[in-house]
């Protein structure tokens, strides 16, 4: 009776802390759309349309992961300024370009993203190329504002680690591996690497410079290097499982599609049971990298769940 | 005889001060390639094809006109510092990157730039919007680089501006006018703010960029503002010139093209002897606002004449 009372009860706090979880990134979600369109430039000139293709592409929608990593992370160490959204607004500029780029006919050639038409498709071609342009130099622009934290040094830091993040030893690195390299010659340490770029690079940006805004220290800057590393891989892993298993209205875009181009993933190449074991272990580590932070960890902790659990 | 003699004398020393600047053109574009090919990041990893795709692109070619416009700024004003040469990379990687980016088959689709393949015919579609990509971002971590100048907060100025030059409001909103503009509603006053955005903002910025690095004046800043509006127009008037009159082989590109288009441009709207006359009046002009600079002025002036002398 007691036990079963306390599981319960432990079921009864799980349900809650998910509960506040959830409240907490609609919330940030929330902040970030507002944020956005406060900040990205609005329609104007005989070259409006290339602002409005870069709200369209950047506003309504998406669960900003990588934002919230951002500010969640300074939260935790107890930076609270609004300038951690200007920040973070520029990271998801960056990656939203990205997306605008992947989807072109010339690479995956997408025609959903976040449950709407890619933006190729909703204008055409060289407006997507156009507004995925803006957005990167945009996000540029942002991270260097004044408002975003009042040290110049610190801010230039940021410029620096994003460019590095986002170029040809990043993400667009990644990118490139992807869609050069032959499905036939990826096995699990290429497929990581790939990974590690495309998208463990950004997310790893939106923790660290939510650290460096927080003036971490050292110690604390390589727990959370660690943290993000094992987050990013999880995060997908997790997209090739639902790749797999997904519902194409929750997760937003064409599903199903790796399998049928015969695309390596890590599902292809370890199994789902396997795929989902792994998943679940870099999940573990993910946590234990936090151990340092104590209680004050949990919204990063509730993240790593998150990313595992979600159905999109 | 005394006359003759000195008018021999005249266009002697004229052709003297033309071999100089010619020389000194060369020497900074050779520079130039120098550090582009040190900086730029070598081949390296399963996504080196990117990397030489970048290289491609910045490589082997072009007048490094934009480059030239900010070391000579610096120069007159007395600065010297090498830092100069890695700002004027990084402003040719965005120059670079939006060549690339402009010829791609979903805008201007040319087959030839700098007479030689451009980057999509040279690898495909796909590498030439990531090269892009890469040189983009490359050009903001270049320019934040310590070795730009000792100072963060300069730097940072330097990211700002050239974020707003090549953006929505900048460059990019040029190309987009330029794409989406019907040619019947294409005025004179359409194509020179075109032509002030997609052309004039980053000769703009090389001469600005060159001023703050050299720590000019107010005054003096303004003065080289002027001179650079008028010089980046007559610049984009004598490349409509050379399109009409222009030797391909000479030009490195396909000539004839805005004509067999029936694209608006300041020849087709002003004709051919109008245009010239603008051309030479915003030359003379571009020359007035170096007054204030006496003899130190004369590399800018000269570069008005090969501006508007240039048979390519």
């Amino acid at each position: 009776m007691y036990w079963t009372a306390k599981a319960q009860l432990g079921r009864k706090i799980l349900t809650q802390a998910n509960q506040d979880f959830t409240a907490r990134l609609s919330h940030v979600a929330a902040e970030m759309e507002s944020v956005l369109g406060a900040h990205l430039p609005a329609p104007k000139g005989h070259q409006s349309v290339i602002m409005d293709a870069m709200r369209y592409a950047a506003l309504g929608g998406g669960k900003r992961l990588r934002p919230f990593l951002m500010i969640e992370t300074a939260r935790m160490l107890g930076y609270t300024d609004k300038g951690v959204y200007i920040a973070a607004a520029a990271l998801e500029c960056l990656h939203v370009y990205s997306l605008v780029h992947d989807d072109l006919p010339c690479m995956d050639d997408d025609d959903l993203r976040r449950g709407k038409p890619t933006v190729h498709k909703a204008y055409d071609e060289a407006i997507a190329v156009l507004a995925g342009d803006g957005l990167l130099t945009y996000a540029f622009e942002l991270l260097a504002h004044k408002a975003v934290h009042p040290d110049p040094a610190l801010r230039l830091g940021l410029v620096t680690d994003l460019a590095k993040a986002g170029g040809a030893h990043g993400m667009i690195g990644g990118q490139v591996i992807d869609i050069t390299v032959s499905e036939i010659d990826r096995d699990e340490a290429l497929i990581t690497q790939l990974q590690d770029l495309k998208t463990g690079a950004l997310i790893e940006y939106g923790v660290l410079a939510g650290a460096a805004l927080a003036g971490a220290s050292a110690e604390q800057t390589e727990a959370l290097r660690g943290y993000a590393r094992d987050i990013g891989l999880a995060f997908q892993i997790k997209d090739d499982i639902l790749d797999v298993e997904g519902d194409a209205n929750l997760v937003g875009k064409a599903v199903g599609k790796d399998e049928n181009l015969g695309k390596a993933t890590f599902v292809s190449i370890l199994g789902l049971e396997v795929a989902r074991e792994k998943a679940k272990d870099l999940g573990i580590r993910a946590k234990s990298h936090l151990e340092t932070f104590g209680k004050d960890a949990e919204t990063l902790c509730d993240t790593v769940d998150f990313v595992l659990e979600r159905s999109h």
